[in-house]
């Protein structure tokens, strides 16, 4: 039986200040781009994230952060520390997918908002300013992109990306900039020059189940997985189904299985963290009496470590060669996208490992497959980042759900590793 | 290098009557609905396949054949034979797929006509009159049927068939016979109820490669497979092909691979005719980034037995659910279609055995696993089918081409066969 958000959301066990505030803050920001089904529909840079961001600016205007907003929308309130000559920042972002859930994104704000909270509260002085950002955009749904704020925040989009930009009503990314206030001159320059970030923070939801079937809940991120993508084409020969006996075939589809059944066993092969997914598959002519004469598959794979990534890509082309090979199909392969993983360092990890450890929590190691703000800000800065135990490990869903207890847990942990950082 | 019809048709030897007779024949028919690319467009009931069978009758009449033409538009020409108490027929059909080719048909009626114009020019009198038939709407592109004027002719088509019937333009079969000067209530007396066929034969183009690969010109047809479709669904639990570790997945496209790669040692294993093919496939979500959660394909199985049609759909079942069991992913199946094989009787090909050594030819046995329209004449009458080697084993594609000289091998075996059959 499913329950719903709401329904999700009044089982929760709320025993403390942090509890009732992130249950309270989740509850009022869902209200804010609610679906039908209670999932989320916040694209980046709707009306629906500005209101998200002003509601959280408010929090931090609150407890007596300084807000500013970049030309990129990207929102960062300052808790002042004793040395200003660099900072901590924690963040994420609060845009969902079109019909997301309330915890993606919204959990890396609301937990570092809560750290200043608890500063606050404590009446605690960080040793560099805190500064808590809403990175605008991250699921990239409002122009086919993604983590746009922080990429733009570490200037790593040039005019030509912008250029490309055009939203689902054909609005180009300066109609949109002009929605929020800003424009292309000051997106550009969104790029903090004058950043100098001691360390960046990250708590996210898992999007997988190693946390749940672990039973633990939090983890400490390892690195975060550059994504490839390769273009594979088995050619054969089309032919009719009846007519053709089996052994005269040149079927595509039987080569392209054959690819697709083994894909499995070589991330294995090559790291624990290696994974690799066709997800993608296209048969021509797909025609119910006709031999497949070509088979157009994608393969997604990943890894946290550059040189395994490029191992994984070379085996998964080797592998794709021996299958045609071995066949009279051809193989035409294509690699199309190569982004370069974001490794997080060994000290930083065994800070990590420490404070899990102050804080009686076991110091779990998972990889993350999927890209996060901190994956920009970690190609300039040192990153650290946590996954928050999902529920089912479902996101990108309306069912999408994480304990604010373990939210809760994680806060702990982070606000401690800032503490404890030097 | 490839040569167009035009080019392919001068380069041919054409060395006695027949073998000019069929190659001007084929040339002249070709005419009618060729395709920019030299390829045939003669839709079923369309102007272009009345006007062929227009231009045969034509021929017909000039050997003072009498011709009928049935509410279904199948047009008969009857050569008069001794006996009028029974009648050999042969034939095929001239209308073609949307850019097919020139022999797929034209082949049968032309190769039919041919026995004719020969025992005409030899004065010879048949044991039976001798029936030259021209079967409407075979390919069913009109309708998205098949065998249209032959099931007709045999009374297999009723009125809820006829009720569903809609051409692309969203004609209904009762507009389309009104074009043609018919009806519904002639349609459905086209059954010959006073048809007495002792022996119906069709010679027709290989559409596959084993005679190329033999080396030679003819083959007798051992039987017509029973197409049948099995709908397969496997379901597994879609996730981020990111986050989510290999070993815990359930991943649908991996099991259909594996259930797709080794289909193809099914058949072999239940009879030297079977087939199976997965020529359709969908992939769902089909996200470059999403584990699959589910597959749906269809498996096309065929064997020219019935026993062997029944044992193949049954393993092609066991091996869905085996493959399914080994995994987490579940399997649905459901068959859809199962069309009745139709055997040639022994008696028949032997006869068609001494025809072929009569005429030096080495008889060699293939199966036809496309549907033609003996199958429909077959299901209460005797056949017999003859093939003629194919170039390239392509068929309805305007690259269809067989040489006029095994045309004429096979029109001189099938004019023996019914020359000594009693």
């Amino acid at each position: 039986m499913t329950h719903t958000f709401l329904e999700k959301m009044n089982a929760e066990t709320l025993d403390d200040q942090t509890t009732n505030r992130l249950h309270s803050r989740i509850l009022e920001l869902s209200e804010i781009g609610r679906t039908e089904d209670q999932g989320s529909k916040r694209m980046g840079y709707s009306d629906k994230e500005l209101a998200a961001k002003e509601k959280i600016k408010s929090w931090m205007e609150a407890i007596g952060m300084s807000v500013r907003t970049d030309g990129a929308g990207n929102v960062f309130g300052r808790y002042k520390g004793h040395d200003d000559s660099e900072v901590f920042m924690a963040g994420s972002h609060v845009d969902s997918v079109p019909n997301g859930g309330h915890f993606d994104g919204v959990t890396g704000v609301l937990s570092a908002l809560e750290i200043a909270e608890l500063w606050h509260a404590e009446n605690y002085t960080p040793a560099y300013s805190y500064e808590v950002v809403i990175f605008s955009d991250e699921e990239g749904s409002r122009f086919n992109s993604g983590l746009t704020g922080s990429r733009a925040f570490m200037g790593l989009i040039g005019e030509e990306e912008l250029d490309k930009y055009r939203d689902p009503d054909n609005k180009t990314i300066d109609d949109v900039l002009e929605h929020i206030g800003s424009d292309r001159t000051e997106f550009l320059k969104a790029e903090g020059p004058d950043y100098n970030i001691k360390m960046y923070g990250e708590i996210h939801i898992e999007q997988a189940r190693q946390l749940k079937e672990k039973a633990l809940p939090v983890g400490i991120v390892s690195g975060i997985a550059g994504a490839t993508r390769t273009n594979i084409t088995f050619k054969g020969e089309a032919g009719h189904a009846g007519s053709t006996p089996m052994h005269q075939r040149k079927d595509a589809l039987v080569q392209a299985s054959e690819f697709v059944r083994t894909l499995p066993d070589i991330p294995p092969s090559i790291s624990q963290t290696a994974v690799a997914t066709v997800g993608k598959l296209k048969v021509i002519p797909n025609g119910v009496n006709v031999i497949p004469g070509e088979v157009q598959l994608v393969v997604d794979a990943r890894d946290i470590n550059e040189d395994h990534q490029a191992e994984l890509i070379q085996a998964v082309q080797q592998h794709a060669e021996k299958v045609a090979g071995q066949s009279e199909v051809t193989v035409d392969i294509d690699l199309t996208t190569r982004i370069t993983p974001i490794p997080i360092g060994e000290d930083v990890i065994g800070k990590m490992e420490e404070a899990f450890r102050r804080n009686n929590q076991v110091p779990v190691h998972l990889p993350s497959g999927a890209g996060h703000d901190a994956m920009s800000v970690g190609t300039k800065h040192p990153i650290t980042m946590l996954f928050v135990r999902s529920i089912k490990g479902i996101s990108h869903n309306p069912e999408e759900f994480s304990h604010i207890s373990d939210i809760r847990d994680a806060v702990l942990i982070l606000k401690d590793f800032f503490e404890q950082y030097e």
